[in-house]
């Protein structure tokens, strides 16, 4: 009688801790690093450069956060169907609602786009650390970040300047110890192919996320267009029916999207006291209102699906980071694994004398994150509280301004490699909800106002004398910003026309602008720059005491994690590897979110209920890795990763691999139901599959 | 542009704390240990036995967690708005809403009682410590528990076996080391005289709770009945219409609710990293549900204001605890008072042997904390999640049960000293709005799925195959213990009754019972019982060493604290100690929650706005304490005390008089909005207001 959920706040004390060599099957390695001799010697298999690029020419990044897989010589992407449900609810109206039926295609002219979604596949990864480094030595606040920022941009543009289809990212890792230039070939075409029913997709709702046993077909079809037909894609993995075996060594090749296990402990500790209640706190009550609001009718629920999903998921994953951290005896390991590193540094005299004390500088800076965390947050960080109208307004009057600057004096999201992805998020076609809009608006301008009292003149600025709940009801009924030939003229038309423009949501963007961009010039010039500058030491002691035996944070880049099929034991409770077919049957209930979708319910007879449909690995992945491929030694394709245990959401700041788990959703189940269920026989044939 | 709200967190550093001898101005002191010489030394007033009768003799502690004071000889009563609210809610309807408007009388006749409502005021303080202690001696976990309950219930029952009048309570002071019988002169029947409106009394609604300055008139007049007449109160204060002076000692009367000053560290780390942020985390969601739930129509607002007020009011009380105990150098100043307490008791071998390492055995007892906090939380603790239907069930269920046993063997809340009360509310006629009631439900049961998981066996009791959503409308729909005819035959039914009842609340109750019994028996034995016992000889230890020099935490007892009008300076800027009039006019947009109730804004020209509308003294004040008459050293009202500065919500844990000031409204801006607002010339004479 006690909480599993809950369990996750005591499960973590045996994770291994930042800057220290890996435990076995821990790592998120990059692929110019994966540590194949430990493979090796520990599961058998020989894992070489051409699986390697084999992989890594199959594996997918998706710009709205996801990771995926090439399947098919014809451009066909394996994704889950969580990274796709926002597209599929773009595509979804009051009159169809794809979200609740699925989405089927019979011909390739039924594969709908995805608005504002890029898929990228990592083409070369060249060093570029020296010449970053070079560029900020000697300086300091907002003159280190101005010449790191003008080197990133001006390596970026040169990289990519006669390469249309390509785009060039400078990427900072292990905190600053290095930088790589990543270089990707992306595909600005992406169509939805197939997607299942949202209660197929994610039975067990929230109270099973982050769950297991699970039984959730959480995956999705897209496909990759070039000059409007399918791409040719030879470089893809091979589909297998054959259901996963106990034991059997699993690759992870995805995009985690980012973790704090090189983090000092003064770092950790702002994130436990301040930044992750606040959001948490912030966060449930948005959640509270969206499920109010998405019980008032049919349509308000339907709108409501996707947002409300987006943040449960976050509000659980800031759950376990939260009570992570609230352990003692998480934070004294932590704690004992900074002191050793300083205590080898200080052994070593040149290298104390070349370092210093990074990590008292990074402490000294958290004074100034305290005192301008809120500020910073809710005028800058997070405004507009989840409007799209809002977020194009302030691209737009800030994108005004910085394509008038020389390239290396912008702010880093408008720099000439950054604009292509940018301006197809901005102008691409996709519904706005206005009850959603005033609901966030109203949401964010209330939270301003609570947090940073009523007189504070930043709120006075926001609000004037109007109440936050008039205020989100005029802004959401009056903005045309949800029409993108005015997003398009807005943008054409540049400083002049946004002066000129009467929409409400400008003018609110503009009036905050000099505001908000001091308090983030502000953060970055007594938080950020300061923390780079220590962190790039910090770094090069790791690598001076430790080698590159350590892998670097998540960063949302392509990494390679390794494992095997594996289920685990909890204070006595051991947790089968698998599930099959039948447990679903076993589990519904018929109320959500435990309904079975009506095709599912009238198939049971069919199908095969031996099947394996849910399975759990050793590998060590985070948010961002949703969707990656699990492979084999073989270089098949097992499944899609889709979540993380309950102790995973600890993984953040380190991985046990005596508890935390990949959850996969199995190609066996996917094939079974596109078989029977779905009927898709010219997607099975496409994959292969006889 | 900081936050001012946030800025609490970083304001706590200088707080007093636990167990050394108290600051200037700090304490909540009980009547009979008060300390005269001190107030004599530092104001130069004294403060003698008749004074200290008077006050207590007109200070009136409200059974619904507020306090007040009798200001007549006819019984007339002055307390809070915010604690008649409830009342004011509870007569109200869809036709008439007092709320909204204010409730005024013209006759005594128009008085109505409050549901559930008892005024008490204490008559006797008896020693019985000895008994209490000697109960338990040497006895552990649940023997421990009952021996210590079956005492109290007996010295309660034969100390006002012969005075149905009054009611006997044992009182826990010291964290057990002492214990006291009040006596009090109970009123069970209090009506309600005057509210003014909501938006009067809580003008800058959530935003400006907890802020300073203030423009409320959070005040309210009751009246004490006895045998349908209005009580005669010879013992009452002298209401005075002249406004505070800066430095003006205050004394202020009331019961603080409590405080956690006296917990050990390993309690306040319990607090900080589980009980708060869950707390926090379900606050949050369900005030998100009630803000979407009121803006659905007219009726929606008016039947969540009330509920809507009191979850801001918690979320923003416990936002500061969470706050300051999050700030490192305060946690540091607790465990250096701790260390001291330890080291001055090791240094005395004789105390050593009598008390061995209390701190240590309840640092032990955190684990079982942690094991059992989620379960126990949400299947008996917070069960029913605010739903008056399902509290009725279990009171019901419960009753049937103990009613039949030994007063000793009781569950305590239904020992005979107690019966009375809980009669009372079980049986008083109150509105129960039944959309409100299924939100709760819903709240409460898919909180506890996702809490405790969908697989845990007190989960699967709780929701069998059904949802929470449907469970919730099933139970608020067809429960009829909304009637209070229905909840009197089940009463007098007992037993019986209880088992032959279809009403699915009851029967919810009645399955529920014996695993929530279960998980509160655990706690009470494995939690409160070691804790108790090492408590007690903490507060042996600090006796010792500090002599009565401390005062207790607050328990909902009377305490009088010693303060002056002043107002404080932080981070460079000075809050003056008053607001008038003129400031109320200044503030006021128009726009919830600052627009002006009708008669106000038509008043304008009619007020002295010079007038002082709220001010701030240094008393060391909480929650409870609201509606305190706020009294100089003549004996006169000054005001009623009705918040805290922002400062003041880390005073559960210690207080610092340099910051935590008490928000009291005048009464010289009651008496002239009565003149010429509400134009109570009958109230104000009865006030002796020429």
């Amino acid at each position: 009688m006690k909480s599993v959920f809950f369990a996750a706040a005591s499960g973590v004390v045996l994770l291994a801790v930042s800057g220290a060599p890996a435990q076995a099957d821990e790592g998120m390695w990059t692929f110019d690093n994966f540590p194949a001799a430990k493979v090796k010697s520990a599961y058998g298999v020989d894992i070489d450069q051409a699986w390697l690029d084999r992989v890594r020419g199959a594996s997918i990044r998706l710009t709205n956060g996801c990771s995926a897989s090439v399947v098919s010589p014809e451009g066909l992407v394996l994704t889950n169907h969580h990274c796709v449900v926002d597209c599929v609810q773009a595509l979804s109206s009051g009159e169809k609602d794809y979200v609740q039926d699925g989405f089927l295609t019979d011909s390739r002219e039924e594969e709908l786009k995805c608005p504002g979604q890029q898929a990228e596949i990592l083409a070369e990864i060249v060093d570029v650390t020296q010449t970053v480094q070079a560029a900020g030595a000697g300086l300091t606040g907002q003159a280190f970040n101005r010449a790191r920022d003008a080197s990133v941009a001006q390596i970026e543009q040169e990289a990519c300047a006669n390469d249309a289809g390509y785009r060039c990212q400078v990427v900072s890792l292990y905190r600053g110890g290095q930088y790589k230039l990543y270089k990707y070939r992306r595909y600005d075409d992406v169509r939805l192919v197939f997607a299942p029913e949202f209660a197929t997709a994610f039975f067990g709702g929230d109270p099973d996320n982050f769950n297991f046993p699970r039984f959730n077909l959480d995956m999705a079809f897209l496909r990759l267009y070039e000059g409007d037909q399918p791409a040719v894609t030879p470089d893809h993995l091979t589909w297998t029916a054959r259901a996963p075996q106990e034991g059997e060594p699993t690759f992870v090749s995805g995009n985690p999207g980012s973790t704090s296990r090189l983090l000092t402990v003064a770092q950790l500790e702002s994130q436990r006291d301040l930044a992750i209640p606040v959001g948490q706190l912030q966060r449930s009550e948005l959640r509270g209102r969206l499920i109010q609001f998405s019980q008032q009718g049919v349509e308000e629920k339907r709108i409501a699906t996707d947002p409300l999903f987006g943040v449960e998921n976050s509000f659980k994953v800031f759950f376990g980071r939260q009570f992570a951290l609230n352990d003692p005896s998480f934070m004294a390991a932590k704690r004992a694994a900074e002191a050793e590193l300083k205590q080898r540094v200080l052994a070593n005299r040149a290298l104390t004398r070349e370092i210093g004390d990074p990590w008292g500088e990074i402490e000294a800076a958290q004074a100034a994150y305290a005192e301008q965390y809120m500020a910073y947050r809710q005028i800058e960080a997070v405004a507009g509280g989840g409007s799209s109208l809002y977020g194009y307004a302030r691209t737009l009057v800030r994108a005004a301004q910085e394509r008038n600057k020389p390239n290396g004096e912008r702010l880093s999201e408008f720099t000439e490699a950054r604009l292509p992805l940018l301006e197809k998020r901005l102008l691409d076609v996709r519904p706005v909800d206005r009850p959603l809009e005033e609901l966030y608006l109203a949401f964010w301008l209330s939270k301003t106002r609570e947090y940073l009292t009523t007189d504070d003149p930043a709120t006075q600025l926001l609000l004037g004398r109007e109440s936050p709940e008039a205020m989100a009801a005029r802004l959401a009924a009056g903005s045309r910003l949800d029409d993108p030939a005015v997003r398009k003229a807005l943008w054409e038309g540049g400083q002049a026309a946004i002066e000129a423009s009467n929409d409400p949501m400008i003018q609110l963007a503009l009036r905050m602008d000099s505001t908000a961009r001091g308090l983030r010039e502000a953060w970055e010039t007594e938080v950020e720059a300061p923390t780079a500058r220590a962190a790039e030491r910090i770094a090069r002691a790791r690598f001076a005491v430790y080698g590159d035996q350590v892998y670097p944070d998540a960063t949302f880049t392509l990494r390679l994690s390794y494992g095997q099929v594996q289920g685990w034991t909890h204070r006595g409770r051991t947790i089968p590897a698998a599930t099959t077919l039948a447990g679903l049957y076993e589990r519904a209930t018929g109320a959500e979110p435990y309904a079975l979708a009506p095709a599912w319910a009238a198939a049971k007879d069919d199908l095969d209920l031996s099947i394996t449909y849910n399975f759990v690995t050793t590998n060590d992945i985070i948010g961002g890795n949703s969707g990656s491929p699990v492979v084999n030694a073989q270089g098949e394709v097992l499944g899609a990763a889709f979540d993380g245990n309950i102790h995973s959401l600890g993984g953040d700041y380190g991985y046990d691999g005596a508890l935390n788990r990949t959850v996969v959703v199995s190609t066996a189940a996917a094939t079974e139901a596109m078989r029977k269920i779905y009927r898709r026989d010219a997607l099975l044939a496409e994959l292969g599959v006889r």
